[in-house]
């Protein structure tokens, strides 16, 4: 093999030193702040390998299969973390990377790419309609965490209380099926009966770098090797909010969701960037319907093998922030177009969701 | 008359066996949930006639006056059902089934159309304009519906209570005749100045099946049934709802709600069926604008004739869900566009609210 | 001279006669109903010749830096009324006026102007771009102005507990940071990059009809006279407040913030009779997004100057009430198309909030 095709995976590898890092901090130290940074930067290149290794895989297997792969495997570091979190009973944690990783897709990843691509190229254009049936499924999800809410809103039943919890369980045990059978029927949808509306056809006709083998290899590796480091990440939670003095709300909404995204958001700004405004409009919001549709209600069902059962009553503020942005990202897809001022708009949406989640207490 | 000609009716007419039915279980049991179920079965046949003797009075009457005869008897089911609920002082019920019949047009109709209709047809379509339009009147609706709701929630205001009491009728009636007067410019306006927009030329040329003398035989005798059946329905409401363990609210908001639209809900599908989606939008919305804008507060009004007055202070559960079902309308008629998938997201929040109110306490 | 020059300004000067007599009357008498009712019929005309003056000054400037003028000096008017009852302590009528302004601006001003545009032209078209950027810039002030209330409603802190206290005064100040930074890069991006969209050609080469000093002087002029008519209505708001039995809130929202913005209301419809939409719409909504990213944050760092600090926590009816005509916005101008029903529904909209802020205690 020629090194010299190693070249552009330099970073990863660079990245990839926190992997044995974390391993001689966890067993040097206790848990606490520097095993949570380390564990934290380590995944960021496992899930770039992850996401590459799919990519590669779905080239061999055609775009049919290779859809199903990146839609199942896409969001696999944000299902892995929110396992190993919701398996030590982090359910506040758990909900908190859910709700992050929506607003992350949804303002961050969305808003730095239209603002990558506005700046180098005056107006971006994408279809309204993928997008648009993104937007709505984000609505159903939404309305989803909805009525759980407004359910202990008005009865003030919580999952300790006794009636109140069975019903609150039966509830999203109930929602989340529902969700998990328009996500089920949503694949149909967009890699069978109206694949053309989702794959461009830019992206056809690449061929793949990898062989079978080496893909299969990679996936297995790397996988691994984020759930190892989602155990030290989420381990380490407790001590590092304490040394850090931030809520398990404020980690969990910003930085366990930045980090379980990070390769996504460079793909999609990378992409924006070489007006494949397209492409990347595509990755924030199928990634966003993944977390909401997909990853969250494999979670509730997940939490019936470690009663309790992970309930839908997300916080207010979470709920508030989430439905706020799938309104906003109804206004700023409605036309088919962007420019850098659209993705200020979104950052600067972030950045006030972010404020509060820092006070909130 | 060639009793062939009644062939295409033959469903109704066995349905229609319902009516006798009911009045022999209401003499021979006490009111229960058999009168119940019979009398809501007897309603469907009579509403679709009701709504075949309006048509065939209205390709009589011209384009003008049949658009303001189908506006009016439209939802003359609904209004029937309502009065004598609130006749009978069961305001929960005739609240419960004024949110039961908007969320259930806008979700379960035009879910049902669009997948009904996307399932033969790849894309269908369907003009943006009027359904922006109605959109915008269902938004003046909520607006309308959350005001008083809110001054409720501020104050801790209720009905019984003297001067906040007080308010909140005055209130109601001033958001009501606000609602009858945008009722009223909303007909001049779809009738009138921008009839265009609304009446697609495809329908203008039917021959009438009817005379003028059946027609409105029929309607009159239509009318007086649907009345006894009400009667009989919502006398029995009480009981029935004892039997089968479901609350006030779930009743009005699924039972009676679906049992009143029953025959609207299957004329849309079969429109959109056969690929005249722009008919069966304009059936679900201007049928849901009907209720919100003209049928609710013409029972506030009624309501003078027998004090307490029905104020508009609906359940929390009851106003998100009407406010989240016109956000999910916005986004879906957005593009003037449907497919399959976009009608199975509707049905799934018809069933996500659906769930919320069967466990709502 | 030539007076008959002067001849379209006469109504002006004719309002402008009750500039001295309110200060007759608050010599005369004690501040109360007169001097309030004075001053604000005086400010009108006073906003108009800023308004006049800025326009003159801005052709003789260029579009870039008259387009700057107009942005800043556009509500001139609402912000020194505002700053004037912020230094005497009138958080309330403030915090009113500002939500007024957004709600007349979008429900009062735009729906008057759809009507009056709507009734001679069947249909009027507007740039969607514009007012779509628009739309997301109100829904970020909108998101800036839920956070706090979302931390209020949670902690129940108000600025006058001590830590809950603190960090809402932290966390104003950090939201009206983000806003205004939010403004300053939309100047950059309507009046550099993407000034094509804002300018519609059309009024691009009108000659200056006054010298570069006689627009001064008047702009001087005319702005001193509004602060000292804004001192006077705000000095009397209590008492006029008092004997017509209206609350602080009312004469915020309604009265105050009509007043402040009746010079835009009036060009705007003008515009929109003309067959001019896109300058209509463009006067409503960037006056709208001004006063959400520009005054309202302005006067929340204007008021370190004379603690306690301005915080963003408005009412949950003010909120409510701005977060809806958001959502109406967008639903009117998302087709960039107009007709007089559109306006008809706004102008209902705003009366069933005024109706609201009336009852509300």
């Amino acid at each position: 093999m020629d090194l010299r095709a190693l070249r552009p995976y330099a970073w990863a590898f660079v990245l990839a030193l926190f992997v044995p890092a974390s391993w001689v901090l966890v067993f040097v130290f206790k848990p606490g702040v520097f095993v949570f940074g380390a564990a934290a930067l380590a995944i960021i290149p496992l899930a770039w390998f992850m996401g590459l290794a799919t990519e590669e895989l779905g080239k061999h297997a055609g775009p049919g299969v290779g859809g199903l792969l990146n839609a199942t495997f896409g969001n696999a570091t944000e299902l892995i973390i929110a396992l190993f979190a919701l398996f030590r009973g982090l359910d506040t944690v758990v909900k908190a990377s859910l709700t992050g990783s929506i607003i992350g897709n949804v303002l961050l990843v969305l808003g730095l790419s239209m603002f990558a691509g506005g700046v180098r190229h005056k107006t971006q254009t994408f279809s309204r309609e993928a997008s648009g049936i993104q937007t709505t499924m984000l609505l159903l999800a939404v309305i989803g965490l909805v009525m759980p809410a407004l359910y202990v809103l008005s009865t003030g039943a919580t999952t300790g209380g006794v009636t109140g919890g069975i019903i609150l369980v039966e509830m999203s045990l109930g929602i989340a099926g529902i969700l998990l059978v328009a996500y089920v029927l949503g694949l149909l949808f967009s890699l069978r009966t109206h694949r053309d509306i989702f794959n461009p056809v830019t992206e056809q006709e690449e061929k793949p770098a990898w062989s079978v083998r080496t893909s299969i290899l990679v996936l297995v590796a790397a996988t691994s090797l984020v759930a190892v480091e989602s155990e030290l990440l989420v381990g380490s939670v407790e001590a590092a909010q304490t040394s850090l003095g931030l809520t398990e709300l404020f980690v969990g909404v910003i930085i366990v969701a930045i980090v379980g995204n990070a390769a996504e958001h460079s793909s999609a700004v990378v992409m924006a960037y070489r007006n494949k405004m397209e492409l990347s409009v595509a990755i924030a919001t199928t990634s966003t319907t993944q977390i909401a549709l997909f990853v969250g209600p494999v979670l509730v069902f997940a939490s019936l093998l470690t009663p309790p059962v992970l309930t839908l009553d997300f916080e207010i503020f979470e709920l508030v922030s989430i439905a706020l942005s799938a309104g906003v990202l109804s206004a700023v897809v409605a036309d088919g177009r962007s420019n850098w001022y659209e993705g200020v708009l979104l950052v600067m949406v972030y950045a006030i969701i972010g404020l509060a989640f820092f006070f909130h207490p």
